[in-house]
């Protein structure tokens, strides 16, 4: 199995496949449109400190959440220059000369995946994140809520065509869609949007976060890190989700399936 | 933010939760039956190797399968004890006094989330697997292909009452469902899958996969891992599975929704 394969960068959201279409009346050659899945490596300062597997696009946004949601850097101000080179699926983030980060720990901790947002966390005790709660969730009208996912919805470019990507959207309490991004990762859709709203140094905490799928610990964890206080999910939360939405004094809903959903914190 | 609601053990996989309804009508108090997502640390010979994010339930399985589809072992005769107690939320593994691993790189390369299979693998030049291509992908029937996902669903227990587990399904080419099971982690419902098979000694050669959702790069890698020769879903390939199945020779089916699928390899 030769490794080009893997690294060669296509710079393209969807790629376009032949197969084999079986059906009842037989068989048939068709074409169909994939979503592209591709390593990202991260390289703080020139040291590689993790790959990502994503879709390729908005890599310099997604390296930007990425740092924030594993907490490596809390403001704009920290970071000196990101720099994507998409043709060698790299971003190279180079922080503020008086930002201390312990490399050593990074690259033990931080290996991680398309959706891990434990890693490097090695025993249980490392598990909680260190944010304070959120203090104050806005009111966001029933109307706002149940009207979010159509948004998300028209606003996803790639979803319609692959039917394989996961969506996020940061939208306003008055329910303005600020930004969505799709990935190939559920996690990183949000590191996507997240690392969007800090480049652009927007404050989250009029905001609540629409994701496509289901809700883990860890989307909320990373909403958290990023001061969104309100996390709404098309489909259901995980119980610890839920547990951590109580201990965070953030607002969860879940199954937001118009004309209903549920509030479980 | 205390720490013990995260590790205390439930031992069940559905929990049931309090919550508010909202619908057309108003809103009413309501219960809902949730999957369960808690950490579960995986031990080595006493050393912690990995925090997994799953769902509780056939823990000794998915210690046993992350220690396959990470190439950890080999076979069952490396393995000594698996020990899972499930009150802490851990699994403690014993490999046979001349099994040699690599604590160093293990615990360096293994800090792992609920679905993140390049864990430890921090350039884009390790990523490639090390297992040898599939050189015979088992003649099966498309009756058998297309009544698959409809027995796997029939085995869930969970996923009908949440709405939010993957599942995962291992078949004999005659269209029997060998092992199936569910968890949040859609990398750890293959692992468990896998798992239950290492423990049986089960060869898989003349089997197929079922995911009840999309697949990744990282699911056919898991399923190359365990010499699973082809891999079906229910839902979107990405376009790294499906290169991934073209070099690893592995046959690859896509959006099984009887009465149609797509063969992508």
């Amino acid at each position: 199995m030769s490794h080009a394969v893997h690294v060669q960068a296509t710079m393209e959201s969807i790629t376009h496949v032949p197969l084999v279409r079986q059906g009842p009346d037989g068989s048939r050659q068709a074409t169909d449109a994939l979503a592209v899945e591709e390593p990202l490596e991260l390289r703080l300062d020139g040291h590689p400190i993790s790959v990502l597997m994503r879709t390729p696009g908005h890599d310099m946004e997604l390296a930007a959440g990425f740092l924030v949601t594993e907490g490596i850097v809390h403001a704009m101000s920290q970071v000196r220059k990101i720099e994507p080179r998409p043709d060698e699926n790299r971003v190279l983030v180079f922080l503020q000369e008086d930002v201390r980060v312990d490399l050593a720990r990074l690259t033990r901790h931080l290996f991680t995946g398309s959706s891990c947002g434990l890693c490097g966390k090695a025993t249980l005790d490392a598990i909680l994140t260190h944010s304070p709660p959120i203090s104050t969730v806005p009111e966001v009208q029933d109307e706002v809520i149940l009207s979010a996912p159509d948004r998300l919805r028209a606003a996803q470019s790639i979803f319609d065509t692959t039917g394989g990507l996961h969506a996020a959207g940061i939208f306003s309490t008055s329910g303005d869609l600020l930004v969505s991004r799709e990935d190939i990762g559920r996690h990183n859709a949000v590191d996507k949007v997240i690392g969007r709203a800090f480049l652009d140094r927007l404050d989250l905490s009029e905001t609540f976060l629409l994701v496509s799928g289901r809700v883990s610990f860890e989307i909320m964890q990373k909403a958290l890190t990023a001061r969104i206080p309100l996390v709404a999910a098309v489909s259901a939360p995980s119980s610890l989700a839920v547990e951590f939405a109580k201990e965070s004094g953030q607002g969860l809903i879940g199954f937001l399936r118009p004309p209903a959903f549920n509030r479980y914190a």
